[in-house]
């Protein structure tokens, strides 16, 4: 398959065929399109624009195409609609993604779209689904999915089956619940064609089914079901009863983002941004790793200016601090960089002495070699003083090492402490490891040399 | 449901049991976890430990188990194996799980382990997935799939797909291919369910139907599955044969190695590495960027150098020189991960000139800010003399937009070029802005002091 590339000649194209209110060809173009490839085309539009072909598309098409959009694209083209034309949109919809659209309207707003949604079986799903947090498995499931009741047959079941099938986009799972609703077990579609029509079900189900509780952490959620290959998984409340579902898109989306955030906290970038976003929230989100790092900076200065003597017999040392400052910021980024993963992946196990023993031996192997190898340089290359060369290398084994374990060390305290790891990696790390590494130096050139 | 934890005592619990070839025991602890839960046991064991559980379990469970170890793992316990042995546990895998775990044995193994493999078919398909990059469609996808033909009934149709449905772990959609096998479009389970069984197949399917090409990109199969929201993607030859399809778990996979990849080459680890690989393996990955980042740092060192009169008469400079090296470093790292997030999750459109003109409106904001506040901070605080103040801001400011652009350019121009954009934030965007911050610090202190 050729995959969709929007293409400047498509959207003027598009924009043209919106000026001439050119409906025919418009919805030719559009209605050969997946409605994820319209958000992209409506994402690139003015307001008016968007709204016009927003309010032309068929409804069942309008309302994906509604769940894929740009969050800030969204929520000015909902302004430009009417409530009962926003309940219209949301009858289309899961209830889980209608639940994500109505949650970013006004408390006020909310109300009046819900009291226009006609099926008020659908109205009342949306109105729960909004109560959970949105990184809690209640804010991810949908509460359409297909479940039988234990005592019916397989021929009750297929019946009924049909009928819940019309609301549900995707069969994954049958449920088996109880009387009081409680969550039973599961039984397979492939279990169901190949079983006679007479037999129970709760002769045939599966009693063992893997399911999540509505205010399980949305992380959690994914990793439980990324690590069992799971498709769909069943959401309980903290009586057993059987909730609502998970479907393996929504967690493709928040591994996506997970991974996208422990990145970008990496790269020093405080909020979740995108390349497109305005100069103005980039700037935000940029801006206070840049004055933590200043800070690092100006602190280094202060520290390099304590050691008056250092700069006026040695001023050669200054020349390596350079060196001294990247080999610490480095080792700290990779030595953190690794924990952060092994911590959300759950490779990391054991006690932190061990660990912190391993980077040990891991940086006094780096040490050595980089040393050796500065030595050789600086002695013969630049001609630095015997000492002076003995001085740069003490500082960069020591400095490594203590990159290395406190690259370590930090990201498992924050873990330990219920704070998320992946902050470490960033501004603290190198900052700290910045003015600690050029304040070892110093001292130990002050031990070394003796000034 | 409390997920799974792997705690010493269940570990030393399990090292007791097999000690005493405790077997009914060890049964009954496994046979109620999951083939996940005990390859994440099995990955602790010692190799004879390892190779006991993992002939005491039942075939089917053994072969699951065999697909979630690490590799190493696997790999020793595969030696520990006979052909015949690990034919019996590729029978029970789908061909995709199959072909990994073969495609890691010796070519002569590999022979030798297929011929022992009882079902043709399915060595036949085994040995053509073998065939294809590990990294391409053709080598995510199984051969296991339900597939009819246009010309069949509703009624032939069932009949076959409960036999072929024998053989699929998940039914996801029904592909419908014409006489000679060439992909026409799919039906789903759900119209399955609702259509009279009289009905011609070629009435009722849905033409239109995403798939991807053998040789298409494991990652460009990521995207488009998880743009268009799809569980299963058939995958079809160069000449449109339907040939296997790729289902959503392995593409979580592929997504999460993806994120975990780029995050890794940010933090300067240039291999695949886990925090519980061994300290060898760790070193190789690590120690390429710290060499890169020494040299960076010597080459810094050599630049001051060069400026020798300033060393001489304003020593104050080389104080300041960790503040813009650091700041360099940071603004290049964002720059650079938000364009490299942003060319993989497809934001970035548009023209380079327009994404380094924004760019340089971003860089230019926190230029300001930040040389205003260390202005103020070096004329007041430090007390050094206007001149000098007035040097290090100009540096900083050009400092700030040089990095900026060339975190921007240099990835684009990567990715342009058909390279990875990932490799260039870490190593080479850092030093390059290290060595190169260093050189405009001491040109515009020349330029401004003239010396």
């Amino acid at each position: 398959m050729t995959p969709f590339k929007l293409s400047d000649e498509l959207l003027e194209q598009i924009e043209q065929l919106i000026e001439e209110r050119n409906n025919s060809t418009l919805l030719q173009i559009l209605n050969e399109l997946h409605y994820a490839d319209i958000a992209e085309i409506i994402n690139e539009l003015n307001l008016e624009e968007a709204t016009y072909l927003i309010k032309l598309l068929d409804s069942e098409k309008t309302s994906d195409t509604l769940t894929e959009l740009d969050d800030d694209v969204r929520e000015r083209i909902l302004k430009n609609l009417s409530a009962q034309e926003i309940a219209d949109e949301l009858l289309e919809l899961d209830t889980d993604d209608a639940a994500d659209i109505i949650a970013e309207l006004s408390e006020e707003r909310k109300k009046e779209v819900i009291s226009h949604i006609e099926d008020k079986e659908h109205a009342k799903d949306i109105v729960e689904l909004l109560r959970y947090d949105e990184n809690s498995a209640g804010g991810l499931m949908a509460k359409e999915l297909v479940k039988v009741n234990e005592n019916w047959n397989v021929l009750t079941c297929v019946k009924e089956m049909r009928l819940q099938a019309e609301h549900v986009t995707r069969v994954h799972s049958i449920y088996v619940v109880d009387d009081d609703e409680k969550l039973k077990g599961r039984l397979s579609l492939k279990d169901l064609l190949t079983t006679s029509t007479k037999t129970h079900i709760r002769d045939v189900y599966i009693p063992k089914v893997d399911y999540v509780i509505v205010n399980d952490k949305a992380e959690d959620v994914a990793r439980v079901m990324s690590k069992y290959d799971l498709e769909a998984i069943p959401v309980v409340d903290e009586s057993g009863r059987l909730v609502g579902r998970i479907t393996i898109d929504d967690i493709v989306d928040v591994i996506r983002e997970e991974a996208e955030k422990d990145y970008q906290l990496a790269a020093g970038i405080t909020q979740d941004v995108e390349a497109d976003d305005n100069v103005w929230k980039l700037t935000k989100a940029r801006l206070p790793w840049l004055l933590i790092g200043m800070f690092g900076g100006l602190g280094a200065a202060s520290i390099i200016e304590g050691f008056e003597t250092a700069m006026e017999k040695y001023v050669v040392l200054l020349i390596f601090v350079p060196l001294i400052q990247s080999t610490a910021g480095n080792v700290g980024i990779q030595s953190s960089a690794i924990v952060v993963q092994g911590l959300a992946n759950g490779t990391i196990k054991g006690k932190i002495f061990h660990r912190l023993l391993k980077e040990f031996v891991l940086g006094l192997i780096n040490a050595i070699g980089i040393s050796s190898i500065v030595f050789l340089i600086s002695h013969f290359g630049f001609h630095t003083p015997y000492l002076i060369s003995v001085t740069i290398c003490v500082a960069l084994i020591t400095v490594i090492i203590n990159a290395a374990l406190i690259g370590t060390f930090i990201p498992i305290f924050l873990d330990k402490r219920g704070m998320d790891p992946a902050v470490s990696t960033g501004p603290f790390i190198t900052t700290s490891n910045d003015i600690l590494g050029v304040f070892i130096y110093f001292l130990i050139a002050k031990l070394i040399l003796g000034f």
